[in-house]
């Protein structure tokens, strides 16, 4: 059984904040922004856990071998060196979706996410660190992306065959796998899923090609933390781009 | 006449180098990106432009006001202190689309996105300082994200929506408007346009009604550079929310 | 004449922030001032600024070429990016202490910078642009640090001379030409300085020789801003490791 | 028995890389600089280690708690992230200067910090961490800095008080105690220690009043890695700004 650990990271009442008492500089806000992430990305990642930006504001984390101390260490060092606070909520469930279910809920439950006064919430229990972890984390690109479009078409529309890929892939994964797909920046997206079988894995990437005719790979990796299964998904996906294959589970 | 000035920016061999001699582990590749991203957002917004990170690897930028001279130091500065180099192409023309194209036509003819021999292109021609410079900007949200999404369904689902939202914008104002709009976190996306009607912005948020059923607002500004139209923009939006309208051209 | 424009840059309330409700981890206190050191660098820099960590919770900028709204812009960037606001006080003078006791003057007199209630204090003028800006740096280093200390001690007992060699320099330089030293890293360190003969800095290299046995080098430039005059004083104190001098003035 | 294991860090070849193929704009390497010791502060910080930036492009590291994998992580992290990559060097002694002489001896037998064959050379061994680690860290700050410099001299002047008795004071517990004692800031001071008595400390700090005339005071604390010890120190400190003492060990 996948037993896939998340965090749900949300900034404290960051949309107010953005434009109290009148707009704040964007430039300043994107390298917030950006910087945040890349705190939180060292942070997690130095324990061996992933974290994607999705909206910025709210990021999700792969947090399988990180307990509450240790999210509490990253709360408090947000708040020490931001002019903003994160609230986080720890679950894990079946399924990346429903893990991240009851994280967003534990959340949802002590405030809204513009509720001025709701700071700094530390909820949820962590996986207890002697049981059977097992993330699965799979690493698409698209094949001759640099062929196909980035080296011929301009680069926003280079970008929209990306982008239109990544937001079908997502929606597929969701709805069929209950899966959470990441797009990374280049031409790679990273999903969080649960036990899938090869055929699953081929049948979004016949989707994707169906849908908005982007080609696409998938290496897949598992393990005990996120670190470990994505380099094992970065492994597998070499292997494909080696022999031409659309998808490698390696493991 | 708007006269919108755009650099692309591409980072030089990037895809071999996350993988060479093996693959780099994705904690370190999120960190430079975001951090490389955070950088060219205050080096461009020191000088009144904007930079989109877009796919991170490639990124876009609003350069009124900037000076080839300028971009030089940027790329020299880049440099300096990444592992990585970036080429820089800069071009105006007619609309953005058509600014962008040229500028990606100049750094294709130096050389392919992954010759490894092709390092700090800067090619290109700033915009005379003396012209009528007039950057279009407008600044797209969802309306009652929070209360709508953020608040009610799990993250990644709300994530989904805003995704899909911003999926639908994009490919229309690139097609009917020949604008670049770009997700830049929470539910806020920006768009670099052309001179446009209140009806045509009007059309984007129905047309994404309808295709999606997310309801935008829309505030635009303009200016001599981004961060002036782009900061007019936000107070229009701002009234946008004060007075509910859908959509607000603050000039 | 010389006509060197400082910036006292001081973090508001700084220490009672960082021991209250109680003390800080050390690791987020020193990332939280390294950082905010290189964005100031960075903001300054752009510029042609230069800035100088000095204690960190209070920084000295060369700051010739930045006019008041500049060091406003700075300052918002600031407050929008981290937990702690700064003050700013900007003067000229006839040589560089003097110009410098202006600045904190200014600060001073606006209160305490232990007052909770003082927070980003902007004052001071900065020198009319159409002005004769001359601004001398003299960029030292010490004769084969790494021959002679390096590569042969242990590294507290190599930083035990480089400092002794700094905290003398730094008190003769302030004392007998009203210069201002700063430790930038390595065995380098810039001065502040009013037009000097080369006989001025052949004592101050005589006075460290004779005071603690630590051999200097130094180039001199000078230009209308600090990052033209610094440059000038490494193109200079290149010439010195080329013909084996001790003193150069490059021009 | 005290215990204390250190890392020297050295950036590889920096020197002569500042100055290829001509010298390098000065803000670009403040940032460079600033930033990766701001890194390591948080890699070697993240593991309960402390990282002292001394020199820049030599840094020192306690680093109980930190095993060969961990500065193998390390070390990898920086070289995926920087222009520049790192050396790391490991020791443990019966004191920490001669630790540090350890790990120095084993990186010069790797080569010169200025040959540029040698690279990211990892020497050393870890301690065993099953073993009583016992990290001594001292915590000086300068009584009442505000009051008596800060808010009366101009900023430079206060800086030299604030270096003087650094300079003085790192001297003194070099020669006297085989501490190693490092500028963090402010007024702040904090050494890494053998076990001493009180009134080495009271010692030291008269030897500071007398030779320059900057009142110091000091909480010293103990614990198995740096963060512990130090955050005891920090406790003890503030202990003695309570209750008016000079020195108190808060174990």
């Amino acid at each position: 059984m996948t037993n896939t650990q998340l965090t749900h990271i949300q900034i404290d009442n960051y949309g107010p904040w953005t434009v109290t008492p009148e707009p704040r500089r964007e430039v300043d806000l994107q390298t917030l922004q950006s910087r945040l992430y890349a705190d939180l990305a060292q942070l997690f990642g130095n324990r061996d856990g992933y974290v994607f930006f999705s909206r910025f504001d709210n990021m999700v984390a792969v947090s399988n071998g990180l307990d509450m101390d240790d999210h509490a260490l990253i709360q408090e060092s947000v708040g020490n060196r931001y002019p903003v606070t994160a609230s986080l909520s720890v679950a894990t469930g079946p399924d990346p979706a429903s893990a991240l279910g009851t994280a967003t809920d534990q959340l949802q439950a002590a405030g809204s996410a513009q509720d001025s006064r709701r700071r700094e919430i530390l909820r949820g229990r962590a996986t207890d660190n002697g049981g059977p972890a097992d993330v699965h984390i799979a690493h698409f690109d698209v094949a001759d992306a640099t062929g196909t479009y980035t080296d011929r078409l301009n680069e926003f529309d280079s970008f929209i065959e990306i982008e239109q890929g990544y937001a079908t892939l997502m929606c597929h994964m969701r709805e069929e796998n209950a899966a959470l797909s990441f797009f990374v920046g280049g031409d790679n997206i990273i999903a969080v899923c649960p036990a899938l079988s090869a055929e699953a894995y081929r049948e979004a990437i016949e989707h994707v090609r169906e849908t908005v005719g982007v080609e696409m790979r998938v290496g897949v990796g598992r393990g005990a933390t996120a670190a470990a299964a994505g380099m094992d998904a970065k492994h597998a996906l070499e292997h494909c781009r080696a022999d031409d294959l659309d998808v490698h589970l390696g493991f």
